[in-house]
């Protein structure tokens, strides 16, 4: 599929380890690009306080409209995060938590890719198809392959100088940019069902 | 969103029982369609043998060929299917396992909707779940929303007559048709992540 | 299964908004236990940080270590929860992420009832099994049944004094804790398996 | 734990394929016994029909109530399975919708262990979640740790033999067997809750 207009993808990572390999996948994407896709990344999950309606009705913090207004204007959103005890980190979903009450609602019809990075065998996979739970009620389109589940990951890294070095994982990541690109040019523009 | 070619959809039915609620609900799915928006059913998941690659080895069998097929021309799928020990009914998965060897495998790239109908209160919603996950790998558009779990089935169905007769549940049924009609003419044509 | 040793469990609450249901049905389970079983409450999810390894690593937060202890010190525990967006709450997930780090890991081999309450008709089921799912990694001992799933909750509660008056709802809530009761006095004492 | 009073364990197979991996593992497990356990197999799950309430109101098929009898006879089971479309066999689930009807269900408080094998890297881990689900509704005690999903398997089998070679793996499915054997001799006897 052709990609005829640019495209602009954001970032949301899950962790908020300076060192976190998937802090270091996140900043990789944009070098791993095909032509004709910018990616950025959104600002930290931890600049969210922890949700709580009665915190909302007084408001919503500031980060939280700056994040759902990026995620608007974007074409699709990466997810890159950690899986913490067999799930999605918590720091990640109360992020979509808040999210998800902002009106117009900024996942509803968006184009989702999903990557995971973790040093076991599984790469991931559990906190996936929780975060693909989730994304069905937040009305997102999010992409079915290929699923980057970066296992065994300190391998995949330069001990040194922290950078992504696995050159397959490189070019796989540069694959499901493309398909994200792909999808995203499929279904726009996307009038989100009310229900 | 107007449709604007007319579609055509097939029902996938995960019960074998005679007077299955299910089979009531996808026998009611043809007068339910929206204007342009045809409805037919597929064969009987009972026809399929237990899915044994050394079976699949010697040649698959005629009806899993002749559902494949059915599926492939069919514009979307809709499952309608009981819920069994919180997951998917056995003998529907072992359809889809069948399904999932054909090639060109008929899911991929599908618009896919889900029903389910239970005497409880929950309306199935854990094999939708289950349903979802496998529908990642089958590379399916699964319809987000609305999502239809019919709870509390036997006060929505007429006793005599065995007919669905709540009008709520029937309006909500067009309503989750439409949508994927809308979906169907969203994301066609789809060229399938070859992942 | 006669109660034999007196039994103490807590409560952790998955919500931090002071009018919530969840809140007040963690508040009436006191009143609620049978004979021979305590309940108190654990401090709030809300008083702990937003988990970061690197803030780990400078030594847990006070709250942490003193919520471990407790649960360390109790016989069981019940999780009382809203669903956010089809799962776990942030705020909860992340009370359990410290939680997990901490050393002797305080949910090993502890017995743990689940408890849901939600306006809509699942009742919070989506979020019941992300958690059992998560404490398979934490290896609790999770009562099967009976699962309390409190759908249609408005109706459930009292509109002027937000006490939990449904008696049915009551009776099912004792006979959980009577259950977890009977769990816990089963597994006593627990050597958990270290892997 | 001391294993005081001899075990017997019964594995039930979620492949009917002759040279399946998992049907090896299967038949590895006797020998990878620890001392006092004793392990047999049940008979095929390609032995049911399909279930279909009608068939089960006319009387269950004699293979489904033998294979109940022996469940309910043994100490523990252990299911060995491949992953089939992110899920569940659709054969071996039809075998747990069969059991589940029979009464008394032979699940109901009994000790279970998972092992998956599978050739890709997640090992069937998705298959054992949805396992999980479907073993809450049905009250059994299974196992949280250690895990068995043996991935990347071509490489743990001799290719000519088709022998389970690999010894990493041979004493990590004996450690498995142990701590069954200390989950069984833990909980029994069970009492399961009637709801």
């Amino acid at each position: 599929m052709s990609q005829t207009k640019p495209l602009h993808f954001v970032t949301l990572l899950g962790s908020l380890r300076k060192g976190s390999l998937n802090a270091i996948v996140a900043r990789t994407l944009p070098e791993l690009a095909p032509e004709g896709i910018t990616i950025t990344h959104l600002g930290s999950v931890g600049d969210f306080p922890h949700y709580d309606q009665d915190v909302q009705e007084q408001g919503f913090p500031a980060p939280v409209l700056a994040m759902a207004e990026q995620i608007r204007a974007a074409d699709g959103l990466i997810i890159v995060t950690p899986e913490y005890n067999y799930s999605i980190p918590g720091v990640l979903k109360n992020a979509l938590d808040w999210l998800s009450r902002v009106a117009p609602q900024p996942l509803a019809g968006k184009p989702v890719a999903l990557q995971t990075v973790s040093p076991g065998a599984i790469g991931g996979a559990r906190a996936q198809y929780h975060l693909r739970q989730t994304l069905v009620f937040l009305d997102a389109f999010v992409l079915n392959k290929p699923e980057v589940m970066i296992g065994q990951a300190m391998s995949k890294f330069d001990a040194e100088s922290l950078r992504l070095t696995d050159e397959p994982t490189r070019a796989y990541l540069t694959r499901q940019i493309a398909a994200l690109g792909a999808l995203a040019t499929q279904v726009s523009p996307h009038t989100p069902d009310a229900g």
